[in-house]
């Protein structure tokens, strides 16, 4: 990889090799090639440039890691969930691959200590987590293949945190659960929205979710979006005896 | 595959021998299995249960065969547009596996005269010969694994279908293209909509696009997002040689 000739010869050696050493101990596989897990761990920050003028950062890695995990996520639901059908199939997989999950997991490998950045780790936004996991991935199917992924993946993603069981009762969202117990039970249901500034100075928007002509949850959040959720979740607490995700 | 004990027990020999033959010949790798895809063709209307009771169909394969068909994409964009970035990357992917698209590609290899339906193919919907392609990709992953169906894609996709100066200028939705336009030259615009009965006795709705206070495109159709789009294409038409998609 020509890109990253200058980022090798400035910290050649003892840098690199560290970085290596680190790598390999989370891939625990042997590994072919160093610049493309530099590049997994470039943030468009540093202002890396290839030969055409592109910044080169971990995000192209990040589209191709994506791919690769939901395909390997498949896989183990198709095998792993004989009698699930493809709307079950999608339900698990969207939950496994969630970016609370992938944040979780890339929290867990430390992996923002690899991290070759222009600003303060602390300013690289609440997903840069998820988001490092999967370039990485992307860089190991680039260095190693398919079936060396899928091996990382079932060691860090699924032996460590899937259990389909546990998943299943796993709430996405309450808003929707919410609205198909509602839907299937066939009561009415509304979310009446106001703008509640109160004595704040962002907007805030109080949120009630109506069931049956009753106040059922409300809540008061930021955006219309996090209200409903919360709004719903306070709901659903209330009825969980009745309500099966 | 025990699911499939009783339809290879009816159909044995001659008939399973010409369904085994053509799909060699789709496929053009020496196949292993022949239930897994016969369960790639197997329509959920022909009622074939498993063991447990559960109606058996193409449905979990089309889940597998969608994912891995969407890694192999993402590799090859990854591969050959080395300068886009991941935006360009993921709008590139989506053209390629684009519903009609993958239509085109079923019909081509006249997937729908191998299923196994319980009633006929004009009612089977038109997305079917897409679902049986991703079905089959599904099929081919589970008997042969990842590389063989990488070479499949890349013989039905790619070799015959991609060209990359092509698609970017294939327009999946000319509303969001106008939008952009609209905002990136801080164009005013607004769809106007209006219920339009006229004599018919289906619903229908008027859609007018207005670009800086003028009427730029008018369609009218039974949907309102049928409408909008239609009405965005004429708008489009109007103004081509100042928009590049």
């Amino acid at each position: 990889m020509k890109f990253f000739k200058h980022i090798l010869n400035e910290s050649r050696s003892e840098a690199d090799g560290i970085f290596f050493q680190k790598i390999q101990k989370i891939v625990k596989v042997k590994l072919s090639s160093l610049p493309i897990y530099k590049q997994a761990f470039t943030h468009r920050s540093l202002k890396v440039k290839n030969e055409e003028g592109r910044i080169i950062s971990y995000e192209r890695l990040e589209f191709l890691g994506d791919s690769i995990l939901g395909a390997v996520i498949s896989t183990y639901m198709f095998e792993n969930a004989p009698q699930g059908n493809e709307g079950y199939l999608t339900k698990m997989r969207s939950k496994i691959v969630s970016r609370k999950n992938l944040d979780l997991l890339g929290q867990r490998l430390n992996l923002t200590d690899l991290i070759l950045s222009g600003i303060p780790n602390e300013k690289l936004g609440k997903n840069i987590n998820g988001n490092l996991f999967e370039a990485l991935i992307g860089a190991i199917y680039v260095d190693k293949g398919f079936k060396a992924c899928e091996t990382f993946i079932y060691r860090t993603v699924i032996q460590e945190d899937v259990d389909l069981a546990q998943l299943e009762k796993r709430v996405m969202s309450y808003k929707s659960l919410m609205i198909e117990w509602c839907q299937k039970n066939k009561f009415s249901f509304e979310f009446v929205t106001e703008d509640d500034p109160g004595r704040d100075e962002e907007k805030h928007f109080s949120v009630k979710l109506i069931i049956n002509n009753e106040i059922s949850g409300k809540a008061r959040e930021t955006s219309k979006k996090r209200a409903e959720e919360k709004a719903s979740q306070r709901a659903y607490f209330t009825f969980q005896n009745y309500i099966k995700p």
